[in-house]
C-alpha cells in the first residue's frame, strides 16, 4: 500500500454538514487534493472556494480517490452512499480505504467492511467526539475500528482532524465505542439537570451551586459545560437533540442485542423523545433541562 | 463575638468516624484545643494521643467549648447528639457555635437553626464532599448555609478542613447544596456503569475505550476514579453504599417535598437499593458495575 500524504492521495470528503466542512477544511489546508460530494450542494460553497472538487455523486468521488471519508446524519443516509449503484463500494478502485466518521450503527459498519473486503476495498469506522468546535479546532476524538494496519496508514490524515486518535479492534468497534461515549453522556444528563432543576426550585443561586460541585465527585464536562448555558437559557446547539436521539436508540438496539440491562440510557432516551415532540428536536442536549423546568 | 482562633478558641468535635478523625486532626494540627465525644470511644484513641480531651457526652463537649463540630452517620444521630438532654444545645453557652459537617436532611439543619436560635447560639449546616482523601489531605469542598456573618467568623476553622469552602445563603442551604451534588452523582453512575458494562460485554478493551472516551463530553470524575476501580474489580469504600443510600433519600424525600420530577434519581436510588439488598451496603458506590455484571 502507498503511504499516504498530501502529495500522492486524493481524498474524498462526502457529507459537508457542520462537521464534516471544518474536517475538509483541515486536509485542504494540510494540502491534500479534495474531493467533495454533499445532498445539498450549496453547503460546499465554501470549500470549493478553498480548493475542493466537486463531484456529482458518491460513486463519482470513489472512483477520484483512493481515500474516501464519509460524514453523514443517520445510517440510512450511510447505507445509501455506500451501497448503492452511484454509492461508493460499487466505484472504488481496489485497495481504496473508506473510513465512515458519522456516528453510525455498528453492525451496518461491520456490513460495510465485509462487503468492501469482498471488492478488495479496506474500511474503517471511524466516529468522533468533540462537536462542532473540536472539529473546527481538529481537536476530536477520533474512535477507530478496523484492520489494525489500515488504522495505522490512515493516522497521518486522522491527526490533521482530532488530537485523541484511539484504534479501538476490529470493525464495528469505532462505533461501540461511541456507543460507550453516548451511554455514559445519557444517564449524566439527566444527573445535571435534576441537580439545576433542584437548585432553582429550592431556591439556591445555581452559579454558587456550580462552586461548590463541580470540582469534586459530582464534576463532569456537562456539568461545567452545559449547566452554565441551561442557567441563562441558551438553548441553541452544540450537540442537536435530534441527533442525540438516533446515538441513543443505535446504542439501545445494541444493548438489548447483547441482552444488557440499560435502565438509565432507557429512561434518557424516553426523555429525549419527550423532550424532541414538544418541539426541541433542533435544541442543543441541554434542552432537556426544559422537562424538569415545566 | 470574639475572633476565632487557636488561642482563645475551644473547638469540640462529635463523630470521630474516617471523616472525623481526619478533619479534627488538621485542627489540632493549627494548635487548637480539641474535645471529643464518639459513640464508640476507642475511635478516639488517635485523637487522644494527638492532644484531644475526651468527654463522655455531647453535652460535656458542648459545655467546654464555644465552637462545636459534627460529623455523625445519619440524620437520627444528629438529632440525637442535638436534641436530648445530654445533647448539645442543651448545654452550650450563649453565643457558641454549632456546625453540622454530616450529610443530613434540610429540614433538620432548619429546625438545628430556630431551636439553636431560641437559646442565643448560633448554628451552620456544613457538609463535605471530597470523601476520606479530601479529609486527610483538608482538600474538602465544604458547602455552608446558616447566617453569613456567622460563616464568615468560621471560615478560618473550616479553611482548615477545605479548600472550597463556599456559602450557599439561609439555614439548609448547605445541606440543599450536597443534595445537589448527589443527584448529580446518583443519575451519572448509572451512565459510567451502563457505559462500562457495554464496553465488556462488546468485547472492547475497557481501559482502551477510557482512553478515547474520558476526555470529551462523557467525561467525569467518576468515570477518570471509578471506573478503573470497576474494571479491577476493586469494590473498597471510597463512599459506602449505605451512605449514599442515606443522602439519595434525603434528596428524594426534599425533591417530592417540592414536586419536582427526579426520574433518573428515582431510578438510581432503587438500584442502590437493590445493591445494598443483595449484600453491599458496605462497599463502596462503584460496586453498582456488580448489578450490570449480573
Amino acid at each position: 500500500m502507498k503511504e499516504i500524504n498530501h502529495l500522492n492521495t486524493k481524498v474524498g470528503f462526502i457529507g459537508i454538514g457542520v462537521m464534516g466542512k471544518s474536517m475538509a477544511l483541515h486536509l485542504i489546508k494540510r494540502g491534500y487534493q479534495v474531493f467533495v460530494y454533499n445532498r445539498t450542494e450549496s453547503k460546499a460553497k465554501e470549500l470549493i472556494e478553498a480548493g475542493a472538487t466537486w463531484k456529482s455523486t458518491p460513486g463519482e468521488v470513489a472512483k477520484e480517490c483512493s481515500v474516501i471519508i464519509t460524514m453523514v446524519g443517520y445510517p440510512h443516509d450511510v447505507k445509501q452512499i455506500y451501497f448503492t449503484d452511484n454509492g461508493i463500494l460499487q466505484n472504488a478502485s481496489e485497495d481504496s480505504i473508506v473510513i465512515d466518521m458519522t456516528t453510525s450503527s455498528p453492525v451496518l459498519a461491520q456490513s460495510i467492511y465485509e462487503e468492501a473486503k469482498k471488492r478488495g476495498i479496506y474500511s474503517l469506522d471511524a466516529p468522533v467526539s468533540g462537536g462542532d468546535i473540536g472539529a473546527k479546532e481538529g481537536t476530536l476524538s477520533i474512535m477507530v475500528g478496523g484492520d489494525k494496519d489500515i488504522f495505522e496508514c490512515v493516522v497521518p490524515l486522522l491527526n490533521l482532524m482530532g488530537k485523541n486518535v484511539v484504534y479501538q479492534g476490529k470493525a464495528g468497534n469505532g462505533q461501540h465505542t461511541k456507543m460507550c461515549n453516548q451511554i455514559a453522556i445519557a444517564s449524566n444528563m439527566m444527573g445535571v439537570c435534576e441537580s439545576l432543576a433542584y437548585a432553582e426550585k429550592v431556591g439556591l443561586d445555581p452559579e454558587t451551586v456550580l462552586k461548590s460541585i463541580s470540582y469534586g465527585a459530582a464534576g463532569s464536562w456537562s456539568l461545567s459545560n452545559l449547566v452554565p448555558r441551561m442557567i441563562i437559557g441558551n438553548l441553541e446547539p452544540g450537540f442537536y437533540v435530534k441527533h442525540f436521539i438516533k446515538d441513543l436508540k443505535i446504542a439501545l438496539e445494541s444493548a438489548e442485542e447483547m441482552k444488557l440491562y440499560t435502565p438509565g440510557l432507557e429512561k434518557a432516551l424516553s426523555l429525549y423523545e419527550k423532550l424532541a415532540k414538544i418541539g426541541h428536536e433542533n435544541s442543543g442536549t441541554q434542552a432537556l433541562i426544559e422537562l424538569y423546568r415545566a
